[in-house]
């Protein structure tokens, strides 16, 4: 018999957040935990109380089996930022009173980077004050920009995702391009790693040419080479798809996509939001060379197509909600649950923990030599990386044709 | 021992295009053809000699399981359309001294509207001339806006995917939507039906609320009352999910769309922006209600997503592709395949053959009495009408993670 314990779910969904949440109550219940709760919408929905007991919820093993399968935040997430622990101790000790109301031993947060700085801030805080709760947190973008594991839960089917749409727009395009050229951007998420962009070179296969052209936010474009590249290219093929990152830039640092657009919405963290990056280069390759182009933007599908997710990263996930449940029982706080590669051929991987003070706020790019010197498509290295990470499917259960989801019925209790 | 044949395919692609390619391939071969010719890029390819003889390339049963499973025309397809009869008989003295050199009995053209025009064309002017050969059609369209058959091949699995994807969308946007309101609008494809676009209404079911409000083309479209409709539903809840078709239209008949580019808007090259429905209605939206809003269009993925395929769909594609040879090797002339509904409960479906002169340049739009009152949803009708058509998977065949396709490699003979 352990405590109790909480987890709540943050940050921009991914196809198999719910499958950490499934690996965390699976855990928590196989030890015992004496209650699980969920936060409502990450710490956000906490601060307002909302919270539910998730053995209310999720009871049978085929909840668990469904939850695996849906996609985007099962509690509700939230895109909030603690105060620094010094700037309003009223906030924390608010969470804390909650915490101790519910005589929470461990909080579990699945979350990217700004997640792991919750989880930094609330186990600092918990150190300072004496007060007896575990922080771990479970990694979890689809953007793969977390430093220190070697790969982020949600990458691998995002990544599966993104390389079989974009495989099957290049069979679109070359079926259809025959007496006219037709020129295809794909505009990929990742405002500033190109973990994901370089994703749609796995649609390059024996029976796919793959992307044309790909370009990272690592690498500095230039609309000039760029119009150049196509041009050439069309001398001797009639569909040219190229994949771009939404936060391309060029040398002097502007996003491409403001070049067309200048929106300054700006989200709760500072980030701009940015659209159009596809649609600004379709228009200009129309202009500029006068053949029909399409802009293809993969949109919140990227990251929420569990249709299509990655076996492995469903595991992945789970193991690591697993983990985490276990080394917050076991006494760690302030930690990380981290992806190890153990091996690469054949691929085998573990789960460890690791001081998050190393990874919240740190963001991990591809690696330059991972690109190819004119920045114009990744390397055999990235492929080598990112293959093992999307083997294998998780078939959805379809009912009526169309895939389950488990979804949380606040009127069920 | 049947004669030659020889198969094309037009028009936008689907996911079982080529499906109904296998059933021709399939029954040919079954039936002792001669030869079994693909043209390359339809009639227009042909036109300019382009052909292969598929046995050098579809030989083995696996080549037509995967075929089944690849998505846009494996032989190419064009948007062409023939002249009148009377007007050019130039041209079709060219294709029928092709058909004799090929010493061909049958032409199948799979395809839609156009294509069933060709199909009329040909016919036509091979009985007038006293031509021996038969040409049948086989319908092909996401659109179902074919006349007199129930449904059309590709419009099932289009529809599964618009569902499926539908309803990732609405829980993506469920699990943000917290403390600001997010409007999701999803921009779907059928210019003047609205067969696809209420195909978002799949995604309702016990588990997901579906889509808020849906607009179809046959029905006129008001700016301020849709608006009034979202604001609304935002008193009520967080997330609000819009599916509309690409061509709605104002009362006064002007596209949606174009409402946005009458603007004249010129980026910093002096490149007109083209904005979408989706787009011009999500900046509509932000601007009236200050809501954060999402423009999501399906893009060319809801006609080539051949991993979200529906196994009736495919089957029924293939049993189209196979009849169609059948047919021709029976006699039949300037007929289309058709699909008929036998039973709705338990459905049943069989095909039938039908004037192809009846089908061809009439477009089929949803009845008036399938959209609700108000034009913001379809009724039970509809999507009793749907659902047999998407259930069931065809799993795609992944090779290291990503679904292997069949493709024509010209330099293999």
């Amino acid at each position: 018999m352990e405590g109790s314990i909480i987890v709540g779910q943050s940050g921009g969904p991914t196809a198999v957040i719910n499958s950490s949440l499934a690996g965390v109550v699976k855990t928590a219940k196989d030890r015992g935990a004496k209650k699980i709760y969920g936060m409502l919408h990450g710490i956000q929905g906490f601060l307002d109380g909302k919270y539910v007991d998730l053995s209310d919820y999720i009871q049978t093993e085929l909840d668990v089996e469904i939850l695996k399968r849906t996609p985007s935040a099962y509690l509700g997430s939230c895109r909030y930022k603690l105060p620094e622990i010094h700037e309003n101790t009223e906030i924390y000790e608010q969470i804390f009173a909650l915490l101790e109301k519910l005589d929470v031993e461990c909080f579990i947060y699945i979350g990217g980077n700004d997640s792991m700085d919750t989880i930094r801030k609330l186990s600092d805080y918990a150190i300072i004050k004496g007060y007896p709760q575990k922080f771990v947190g479970v990694p979890k973008t689809i953007d793969n920009d977390l430093a220190i594991t070697d790969h982020t839960p949600g990458y691998g089917s995002a990544a599966k995702y993104i390389g079989t749409a974009t495989k099957e727009v290049i069979r679109d395009a070359i079926g259809l391009a025959y007496d006219k050229d037709i020129v295809t951007i794909i505009e990929i998420m990742g405002r500033n790693a190109g973990w994901l962009t370089g994703a749609a070179a796995l649609a390059k296969g024996e029976d796919c040419p793959g992307p044309d052209l790909i370009y990272l936010p690592e690498a500095s474009f230039d609309i000039q080479k760029f119009t150049k590249k196509v041009k050439d290219l069309l001398k001797k093929q009639k569909s040219v798809v190229v994949a771009v990152s939404e936060g391309i830039k060029t040398k002097d640092g502007k996003y491409v996509c403001e070049l067309g657009n200048d929106n300054g919405y700006v989200d709760a963290f500072g980030h701009k939001q940015l659209t159009g990056t596809a649609t600004f280069l379709a228009n200009t390759i129309q202009a500029e060379l006068g053949c029909k182009t399409r802009a293809i933007e993969f949109s919140t599908l990227q990251r929420s197509a569990a249709h299509l997710a990655s076996r492995t990263d469903i595991n992945e996930a789970f193991a690591a909600g697993g983990a985490a449940v276990k080394a917050a029982f076991e006494g760690d706080n302030g930690k990380m649950i981290i992806l190890k590669r153990v091996s690469d051929d054949p691929y085998q991987c573990t789960t460890d923990v690791y001081d998050v003070h190393k990874i919240s706020n740190v963001e991990k790019l591809v690696p330059k030599e991972w690109i190819t010197q004119d920045g114009t498509y990744v390397s055999d290295e990235f492929i080598s990386y990112i293959e093992p990470l999307i083997q294998a499917e998780l078939i959805p259960l379809p009912v009526e044709g169309i895939p389950r989801h488990l979804v949380l019925d606040l009127t069920k209790k």
